[in-house]
């Protein structure tokens, strides 16, 4: 096991009609005067931000509104939110979405403290402060609620990068009502189920040796996003199903999976090139991306393929390739059960330019990279032939 | 799923060496003047204190040193920390040790900033503030160095009474070097294994339904636990295994498991009258205690034990009671091969006094509690009989 530390200091408040704390918790940020990030308008149809902000109103907390973040943000809505932040002295960041909400909301709140261009973050200078940053989360797939880090893709050069901060990004809190996810069409659901299970793999496909203790987090975690899965694509509505659903979608990505060990994160590396190229939807491009690079494993380091077919998907045998083989079939055939792709033309990309996504994969993260096992173009360009 | 809040703000430091950075942390609590906790000489003899006390010097931070914590702490040292913490205006309290240790630090960091009687917060009274409290851990089995709560035995009284807060309490920070558990006994390292199963059980046996996600987090800890213990036991030095045990005995009992669930507690309300009668080894009397208690179950609310036999312990079958009775006597089995008891006598107990013991039990819980079967005095005698 690897020396680590963790510190997760966001304070969670789960169930129904916790986004009507949203008030009380501001003004404890404290924050007397916020700006609300959300989306294109399911927020406001279901009433959601009439609630945020009667909540707001009632607490005393004023408040803007910037509404209109995109799947897959883009730097133009981050410029827009730092400047009516810095404009209106904003205190705070209320995040009313899900990951991409989240995301910009954190890429805000660390460029409305800084005089440079927050880009610069993305480009590998240290977050040293940021405003506090409080969620009211809808849609359980990034795990941004709780994570210290940010996905931003910038619209001229189609590149998505992310930011990772031991805890100033961390939201001072997330509301987390289940309630607020029947109504997320099953599409959407399935590639956020498909997104959790893909934080856990990156964490879970680890070279560090003798983490017993994390690995079973992982196992567990994902055996139980797999048994309630067909229970929320069932019944929209099971609330108990789609409570587990949402608490493993933060858990996936807090860091509990990841103590001690050090991580992959080659998977979504390649996602956010098929995202920024095609602009696919991320958790189902993960869905096509994890089994091809699992079976690229198959061959070249199979141990922890292996383990994860024996104790996820309960196969038995003593040969490591023919288990992690049948493992990396169930897994698809799951993925395929809750309507995801597991192919690049299911996805829609029917002829993919192979050679622009290893180049743009290289250009930003190096000529070698990955925690389990190093990815050169020669390797990334395999996995990728893997996904047809 | 209940509702739930999950706030747990320690900080983590986990690894080789993570002792010599308490300066550090203590002055960014912030405090100037700590008072430390010790036990009773190990750590002056492993030169442990040494390290922590030039950690300090070398931050600039003055301390105050309160040594002779005993296993089952009693309320005279906290008067006496209360006293030396005031007369010397320390800013926070470092606890040295394991979860005695810790849970005095507790006590004494609560009392410190109240003009009444410590001991009000163990009769009712609802801890608003306290000074900061660091932690070294140098015992993993209690996970009072992540949780809020802490236990502590009346001298006068025989009562052995825990609080609970959900976040006053938890320390600001705790280092966790499992290098420093290389030395401990073997029995001890084996009642600490005992005690945070235990932790897990209370936890896992639940009234509440729909709460697939803990459940298997508790169920992958119980595993991963089961899965090191016979190797710290082997090689007392096998740093990974170590390390394993350390940060599943936080996990155990930081909140992780319990999210969204009512929680048990009836066995260590039991072991804690043992404890208190007898003096005996909380983590043994809790080998004794879980069994018997889950021996009761087969017969009166089955299906949570046989799920923890199956999922646990692998065991198949459509009966829930044989299931249920197979998996216990594994866990018993398990336990006798880390040499901890199972019954009463080998507790060292020959002539138990049942109805002292009962009837202590429901003066301090009431005539009946219990959070997954209620637990009156004829209930509790008959589970008191079976660990005969």
């Amino acid at each position: 096991m690897n020396n680590f530390n963790f510190y997760a200091p966001t304070r969670y408040e789960f169930g129904r009609g916790v986004e009507n704390r949203v008030g009380e918790l501001t003004l404890a940020l404290p924050a007397s005067k916020v700006l609300i990030i959300c989306g294109q308008g399911s927020v406001v149809r279901s009433g959601l931000l009439d609630r945020v902000s009667a909540s707001l109103d009632q607490a005393g907390v004023r408040y803007e509104i910037l509404s209109g973040v995109c799947p897959n943000p883009t730097d133009d809505m981050v410029y827009r939110g730092i400047e009516l932040a810095k404009q209106t002295c904003c205190e705070g960041i209320i995040a009313v979405g899900g990951g991409s909400v989240i995301d910009t909301a954190k890429a805000i709140a660390a460029g409305a403290v800084y005089d440079g261009d927050f880009w610069d973050f993305f480009s590998g200078k240290t977050i040293e402060r940021a405003l506090p940053v409080g969620v009211v989360l809808t849609i359980p797939a990034a795990g941004s609620e709780g994570s210290g880090n940010a996905v931003i893709t910038k619209r001229d050069g189609l590149h998505k990068i992310s930011i990772r901060t031991e805890h100033v990004l961390r939201p001072k809190f997330a509301l987390l009502n289940p309630e607020l996810t029947f109504t997320l069409p099953p599409y959407q659901t399935a590639a956020g189920i498909v997104d959790m299970m893909a934080h856990i793999f990156e964490r879970y496909f680890s070279p560090t040796e003798g983490t017993e203790v994390t690995d079973r987090l992982c196992e567990g975690l994902l055996k139980a996003i797999m048994n309630e899965a067909p229970k929320v694509l069932a019944r929209p509505d099971d609330y108990d199903a789609r409570a587990n659903i949402m608490w493993a979608g933060t858990l996936a990505h807090n860091g509990t999976c990841g103590c001690g060990r050090a991580e992959d994160w080659v998977s979504h590396r390649m996602e956010h090139e098929l995202s920024a190229v095609y602009g696919v939807t991320h958790g189902a491009g993960l869905a096509v991306v994890n089994p091809a690079w699992m079976t690229y494993m198959v061959d070249h380091r199979v141990e922890r393929v292996a383990q994860m077919a024996r104790r996820v998907f309960d196969i038995t045998g003593d040969n490591d390739p023919a288990v992690a083989k049948e493992g990396i079939s169930r897994l698809r055939n799951f993925y395929r059960s809750i309507g995801m792709p597991t192919t690049l033309a299911e996805l829609g990309i029917e002829n993919p330019d192979f050679d622009l996504l290893v180049k743009k994969l290289h250009e930003n993260m190096g000529e070698v990279f990955g925690g389990y096992y190093p990815i050169d173009a020669k390797v990334s360009m395999a996995i990728y032939k893997l996904m047809v």
